[in-house]
């Protein structure tokens, strides 16, 4: 009966496809390497609205829309959504399905809620509960930098060690029959803290976590790095990506050209983000645009997806606290 | 091939078995009505720790340490812990989590998490995705005033509609073998928002959703209230379940001597708690004690278990946002 493969992964004995999905972003994401992969570029920070924690909300409610669009659904024929966000209480997506109305299961992983929602919800569909789930999350730069940082009139110096938190959402329609790229294989990740402090240095602080969920996923699968066309880690940013590396390289699964950093990706040097892109909506914007469109494309036909999070506050920041972390990853295939 | 029954109910075809289970309580908490049931009661809020957030979370871990022992079992059997709190960015349940080396997911339905992750951990169970499941959560008084509503030190007179904050946690194993009390129907609910802007009147901000989660699972089931043994909601509080109890009586289900709620039963009226329990700890602790201990006894067989969170934060709330909330129910059968 079970379908545990190993010590961490369970492969999906079903049809679990992504039949629909949408990423919105912001202006400075939609002006970097990846532009042309953004369908939906949103010049006003604000949204026309008048708080930021609006405009976040605003382009998550924008973002399901528009993924359901993409495959002729209502939000009537959805069974669940799932997701989360950065914002205490996740009030962007709880809001969000107040104005949806449809049943909600609220998750919290930090930047890693893309690859959990999909965890969670190819597993439901798998298991027979429902036949259509959207898997939705995002930030906003300037709701997380006056939440997690500083405020935004403080106009504090970044680190060069530090990362730029993705103004962007995704949203992926799952369902258990129709066109489109397949969730496989899930591989739930367990929280690694090797003592980074810093809250500057993300990557630095997850890097161990996605060391740990994908050398798992490996010895699960008895497969190697070479096996896969892309492994795609979340925002580990250049710094974190390269620590990756190293360890993966340790631990006798050296990653080779087939992986990249979603962080790293979505801007370039010129644009000033030091280590490149963070926050949940960096993962969950690359993963329902770029990636996505490769796999429909034949680029990419099996792809790791792990998307990490940070899972510290500011409070236990303030007490002196390591920062714990976490990875989740799901394999998907043409 | 689906679960589902009517619009948002699943039945569970195999056996979820709640085999092992654990609550902890603080020295109010242990000194009311329930006392009798509390095995584990703290007489130390600080927990020995140098903070109350510290403290929360060697709560949390011990009553997942306690829960396993109830069953026998050592973490190294789980397959997944499922669970959240109420601290920002879930900080109790990612430290506890780091600490125990399990695979981990993180959810987030503020005072409804222990209904929220009794229904993730026993539909991936049902569908075949692991073997034993642990489900957890719970609140500190300390914390929770402190990071929703005034500094301890600040002495603020409370509203007499207000609620307390239960300091507690609870935990249940669940698995797909052994003895215990199953669970058989899950019904997750839709974030439901009626207005209500006053967050020291958590009763009434939530009646509304576990009236919509309620009505659903009757009409789903085609069963009506006198079906069950005990109906139990999770912190409405004397005034929130005297509001449920009328909009049921609208919707046609009117609730009889068999419905009661957690937050209205963890205090005694002299404890001068006013509407009586709030916070994940309450329903945590009470599904944890006394009603799983009066299933086993067979005082109840049926019982419909539907914990109520209310899902704003302090920033929306003063951006003057009224407070959505949902109730997700599991059926749990002797």
């Amino acid at each position: 009966m079970s379908k545990k493969i190993g010590s961490q992964t369970y492969k999906l004995n079903n049809n679990v496809v992504i039949i629909g999905n949408a990423a919105t972003v912001g202006s400075k994401e939609g002006a970097g390497p990846l532009k042309k992969y953004f369908k939906y570029i949103e010049s006003d920070d604000l949204m026309g609205e008048t708080s930021f924690e609006k405009a976040e909300r605003k382009m998550m409610e924008l973002t399901i829309e528009r993924a359901l669009k993409s495959c002729g659904l209502t939000e009537k024929k959805l069974d669940l959504l799932i997701g989360g966000d950065l914002l205490n209480q996740l009030v962007t997506i709880n809001y969000s399905a107040r104005d949806l109305s449809v049943p909600f299961l609220g998750i919290y992983g930090a930047c890693s809620t893309m690859s959990e929602s999909l965890a969670i919800g190819s597993m439901l569909l798998d298991g027979g509960y429902g036949d259509y789930i959207a898997c939705v999350t995002g930030s906003h730069f300037s709701t997380a930098e006056r939440q997690y940082r500083n405020p935004l009139e403080f106009g504090n110096q970044r680190q060069t060690y530090s990362q730029w938190t993705v103004t962007g959402m995704g949203c992926s329609i799952l369902s258990n029959q129709g066109n489109g790229p397949h969730i496989t294989k899930v591989t739930m990740g367990k929280v690694t803290d090797w003592g980074v402090k810093d809250i500057a240095n993300m990557g630095a602080a997850m890097a161990p976590a996605a060391m740990s969920t994908l050398t798992a996923f490996f010895k699960d699968t008895k497969t190697r790095p070479e096996d896969y066309d892309l492994i795609i880690s979340g925002d580990l940013g250049k710094l974190g990506s390269d620590i990756l590396k190293d360890l993966m390289q340790k631990e006798k699964y050296p990653l080779g050209q087939n992986y990249v950093d979603c962080g790293h990706m979505i801007y370039s040097n010129e644009q000033k983000a030091f280590q490149g892109g963070s926050g949940a909506g960096c993962s969950a914007s690359v993963f329902n645009s770029y990636i996505i469109t490769k796999i429909k494309e034949g680029v990419f036909k099996k792809v790791l997806f792990m998307a990490t999070g940070a899972l510290m506050n500011t409070t236990l920041n303030q007490q002196g606290e390591s920062i714990p972390a976490i990875a989740h990853l799901v394999m998907v295939e043409r």
